[in-house]
């Protein structure tokens, strides 16, 4: 079972094993459904290197929220799925809410599915410069947070790699949390555009669709680093190997067999193409406005 | 031979007979390269029912410009790209170059691989408006074409069929061709927005990375119609399936079986969902530049 | 007084007489003030040709809807207004609401000040398409109106008179009334993205901020027309000769040497030239968003 | 004469002094002109304190590029604006052009007059990063400069003072040079989206069409700065002033009158309102692009 292909999900990297009813060793799952809005929540904890190495993915909290009606509901529908993400958001951040809380959106503005993070932030309600400028006390009495926010872009338009533009803002500014806002991909087109992903473990090396990126978390930047993430595409590699190795197992090939094919495949033109919906572009800024209603309700108005 | 997947070029549809050396009855195909600058032009001429049949698209010439290069070369090579097409649209307008034209752009402004048509129209040097005002002598001094452009929108914008916009405009400001671009489908990845197809058929129903259009041609509309249309997506049902048909044939299964497989692909959860390049937006802003460059140079001041 | 400067707005037209409370012969004007919501509705009722000449407006009924707390209030003030705006459309157009009804957005959507009409067009909840498909029943079960709608662009981007793209547009598909939505110039910095003003006089040739527009009004049309129209611009040689004149007014200038100076600021570069606030793209898109919440509620789902 | 308006041009600052041929104590002002292109730069050198105090700007350099002809002229206008502009480049950048050089676009993406920076930023041809990956060798084969970029946005999008963003960047990407890139308000309609002043002071405090942004200069960042202005609004009080007090004084008003007056205009609603010509965001487009241009040529590409 090792033709399985890199996916940005902890919850897909778990339904990938066959054994579905089985623990794996080192990674509990548990599942809370809210029947009303149709919206699911499922927590991967990885607890040590057993985990970690099953997964591949780093020990830490994985809570994933769907709410596969997203993209298609009307508009009174973003209120409970942003609450159901904020109220994920405060069991990781806990006390850092009161605290200054710096949002970074990662991601290309110019590259529709990778525009999450910029879309994100746009829609923050700052609120540092206001505190710095008329003190606690304003703070207190509007019961604000302490809220500073950046799309720095991403390597290509920079010039540097995020991580530096990240560390040097943290060493001016001195936030205590960072939340990282980023674009993922999925294995499931049915997941794009509807899904949440939050982890304490920030965002790993090669994760997330554009490439390169230097790790963000907790011992790269000194302090605690919180990542939500949203699939929004599907690697179109990812796509045409998992429809032909179901295919295939169902016909009875070979594990081997069908490994080679994947491995064919991925080496055919389809690098950096992607299977999107036709509605991308309304449809991440959907999820963006969602994704910002939580991240403001949480860190700006903290209760 | 069925399991073939719609493509809106016609070179696709010719290519995906196997006796590639063998005249189909009633198609004409002629190609030419031209070396230095890497562009190719293939030519299909749907003469007879016969062809049609075979081909499933109507009785006309289909002119296929390839410039692979489009995406990744400098900008200098806007001009060769944009100079064949024009040399192209030019066989099939004839005279109509100098007499009124208006250029409709298909798609939607909101969805980056659907607003080609729109992004085209923004680019036109359009010109009668001030051959209203200033008269025909100022024409001739200028030599300039006549004219007009629109972007209508989609019908779910509008609560319009294209066909009835396009209808009235005409009845009330008597254009004699009419230039419909449009963004298409095809089977190939490395044709996505580095191939524009002409045709003199106009757009047939179903045609178009959107649906349900009535056809735009010369029995519906009355006067003469050129469809200029680049490929910017390909249906993500279609690249599953034509990957998968291929090592099926590869690895020895039968016709039936292929077709059966490719059968229920279709029937998945990937319908409305596309494949396309990561810089998507860029690529389709390029390829419009490219070809609003063609019809300025050949109907807004035409030789 | 003949210095008086354009403005689109008949409410400024009559404040411009100095009488404020004396009647000016053929012209009634009614106010309503909302003071929960601070919105101010005022009527003004051109009779005949006296009030007509003094008014330099078309006979008919031009009602104002004045929010000046727009621009800074929360979302949710958004509503309050698109109720009372909808609440006046619907003394003008009567019975129309549930007949066809084509909302037409004038301006260039590249021009940020006039592209109001464009974006209220993005907004609108189309159904005519709806109701051809699946029958009046449907129509009946879902209390729906009857709503098409279309952004023509600019002549200086269609080469065509906006006129002639709505004949044929009405031509084809028969609608009973149309309500035309622009940006418009407003002599009061006050009123810029705050102010509706509705009328049943249709667009006067010269109106808007564009230039050059043939009328569209019942005569030209031959159907029934509502105008609505937003205060987006002051023209530059407006706000210095209105800043000035009553100055001038003030330190005891002669009316004469007034008239002279305001004919002197109109020669100069000022041509071309606007104010607008700092935010005209947030405020623009936010009083659009308004105007087609009052027009879906008005037209797309009638009473 | 105390009623001057502030501009951020140092050129018009000098304007403003009566005595057009004598000579500032303090302040040395030399021209040329392209008679050709109808180019003027214009160089004012401040060399004293008696100069900055007259001039209200510190101690520096200030050349201003004048191309009046750049919104109307064609395409190929750009070149050789855009040459004279990498030309003084140089003459204040001098050998840092082969150094680390970090452009920063200030300003507001989201406000049309405010978008220089940003839109600058999306035009660079950033090399840091692959400097980075490929080594000294290759930046000499190809003859690149080392160029990163960043628009931090401003601070009421992101809490932050852009001079705590530009610093905690510096600090980890160690630029030997900073490019700031910005809007800025002018007193002359004329000048608007025509013209580029350069300087080595940096952006002084209250600068810029935004507000409250700290000093950006060699004193507060450690490094060498080059400031890049474009002039895209004049305030609406300032215009009002200038053609009134040029009204008063061909009238024989006395200065303290005049400046009475200008004082009561200050007062006025007139507050963040702003002239721009009718086709800002694409005059906005055209001037990025030349000056993004000129940068890549000097710093880049470097000769």
């Amino acid at each position: 079972m090792d033709y399985r292909i890199r996916t940005d999900l902890a919850l897909e990297a778990r339904e990938s094993f066959p054994e579905d009813d089985v623990e794996i060793k080192g990674v509990i799952l548990t599942e809370e459904f809210d029947e009303e809005n149709k919206i699911r929540v499922s927590t991967v904890v990885i607890k040590d290197e057993r985990g970690a190495k099953a997964m591949q993915k780093p020990i830490g909290t994985y809570i994933t929220i769907e709410a596969p009606e997203l993209t298609e509901a009307d508009e009174d529908y973003n209120q409970p799925v942003s609450d159901i993400i904020a109220e994920n958001l405060l069991k990781l951040a806990g006390d850092y809410t009161k605290d200054e809380v710096l949002i970074v959106g990662l991601g290309n503005r110019e590259v529709t599915p990778d525009a999450l993070g910029p879309y994100v932030v746009d829609n923050m309600f700052v609120t540092r410069h206001l505190i710095k400028e008329y003190g606690n006390e304003f703070k207190a009495r509007n019961r604000l947070g302490n809220v500073s926010a950046i799309s720095p872009g991403v390597m290509g338009q920079t010039g540097m790699e995020t991580s530096e533009i990240i560390k040097g803002i943290i060493d001016e500014t001195h936030p205590k949390l960072i939340v990282v806002v980023d674009a993922l991909a999925s294995r499931s087109i049915n997941r794009l555009n509807t899904t949440v992903q939050l982890t304490d473990t920030g965002i790993s090396p090669g994760s997330g669709i554009g490439n390169n990126r230097k790790a963000l978390n907790e011992e790269t930047l000194g302090i605690k680093v919180i990542a939500l993430g949203v699939p929004t595409v599907v690697d179109a590699v990812t796509i045409v190997a998992d429809t032909l190795s179901q295919y295939m197992e169902k016909t009875g090939f070979e594990e081997n067999e069908i490994n080679q094919f994947v491995y064919e495949i991925r080496n055919q033109a389809m690098n950096n193409m992607f299977v999107t919906p036709k509605n991308i572009d309304e449809a991440v800024k959907r999820i963006s406005y969602t994704v910002s209603e939580a991240l403001n309700s949480c860190f700006a108005q903290p209760v």
